[in-house]
């Protein structure tokens, strides 16, 4: 039997998601964790990659057994055997057919800007720390072009692999909240790197140096040239995985 | 001259404020930190002694220079020499008169409970972990019972100092907030684990142990031994520092 496991962790000490030699990445990790209820230590599959030092308040994968134990019961084994910084929050069984990178229909991420002058503890390594005044209502005006059904080669890393880069944002948002400024984009899939690179523009546009209305021809030059900066990994959540009914 | 510096803190990694014989605590490091623009290494005097693994999201202390010296210039040259783990965020020049510690009119602290069933890797050390049903609404009804001038010997550690036990609460609460439920605070002061005690002793309440009206006589007893346990440190914050105009 399939089985769906989400868990949430905090990226800083990883280097993503996926297996890499000399690096420590948040598969196997879990592929370890099960092994008290799947002693035949099931590979596991993940709903995306992740970069170093990004962080999930939700991320999904699957993994099967031919064991049938009780997704309550997995839940509390997998979190005596992880780390702090990683942990299992939800469990069920679900169909042979669902995957849990190609049956996601959405995704949503959130990118966490501190925006005080002084460095805040709290927000170490777990948002971006950025120090001058953030004009969030350009930012929010810029992030309206977003959405909609683009190629959005300008948004995509140079080293990412070739292949078709169009992809629907079903929504984008640019919210202060006291000291915070925090970007939330959902999408049917994303690019390598695109949120950060979008944030980069938000950024750029909070500067002066793009208005919010010259978005759409950063889009359509198709160019990664063209947009600005990619932002840094520790402001970045993958916040929502969206599934079809299964 | 006087100054007045306010910082935050995760407090995990320290044994509190104090200056303490093999024990890594706050108030040395601060010292450390001014050394740059204060060669002297004028003493630093806290707002309150503060427990092993608290935090604090306001601390203010004091001390002396015949240097004059830009406030924002030392918090930037502070920051600087501090840990990820602390910070300056506030500084200014105060009146002789000024005392962090004897100057303050009230203080709140908050204590923060996160309530999901399974482990949160963004609450690790930053929340008592509380993994049943809470009822926050008895809890705010008890903690309505704190309000007012008492002596609260119930609610202070046995091996605290000698002393007046009386202390004027001037609001508690208690929120839910998603997963997370929140007891709010302030008072003219507080005794050696006085926070702490009462959220033990709200846990009673919430587990039917206690109900809230019978905290009128555990406040009466002044007896340590009526009131619920300590609750572990690393819910609790000092949140806020109230002086009197200076």
């Amino acid at each position: 039997m399939r089985y769906l496991l989400t868990i949430r962790y905090i990226g800083t000490a990883y280097h993503g998601w996926q297996v890499q030699e000399n690096a420590l990445a948040i598969q196997p990790i879990i592929q370890d964790a099960l092994q008290e209820m799947f002693p035949h230590r099931p590979g596991v599959t993940g709903c995306s990659r992740t970069d170093s030092g990004v962080h999930a308040n939700m991320y999904c994968c699957h993994f099967d057994s031919p064991l049938e134990r009780d997704p309550f019961g997995i839940i509390c084994s997998v979190n005596r055997n992880l780390p702090n910084d990683i942990a299992a929050t939800h469990c069920r069984v679900v169909d042979e057919e669902f995957h849990a990178r190609y049956s996601v229909t959405a995704k949503e991420y959130v990118y966490r800007i501190y925006n005080g002058v002084h460095r805040d503890p709290f927000a170490h390594q777990l948002a971006y720390h950025y120090r001058f005044p953030l004009h969030h209502e350009a930012m929010h005006q810029a992030a309206q072009h977003f959405v909609g059904t683009y190629d959005f080669s300008s948004f995509c890393a140079n080293n990412a692999k070739p292949g078709d880069r169009t992809r629907q944002v079903f929504a984008a948002s640019v919210e202060r909240d006291g000291d915070y400024v925090v970007f939330r984009v959902s999408a049917n899939g994303f690019l390598y790197n695109m949120v950060r690179i979008m944030v980069g523009t938000l950024l750029r546009v909070s500067e002066g140096k793009f208005t919010p209305d010259q978005i759409p021809e950063i889009i359509a030059a198709r160019c990664r040239d063209r947009a600005g900066p990619t932002a840094p990994p520790q402001g970045l959540y993958l916040n929502q995985v969206f599934y079809e009914e299964v």
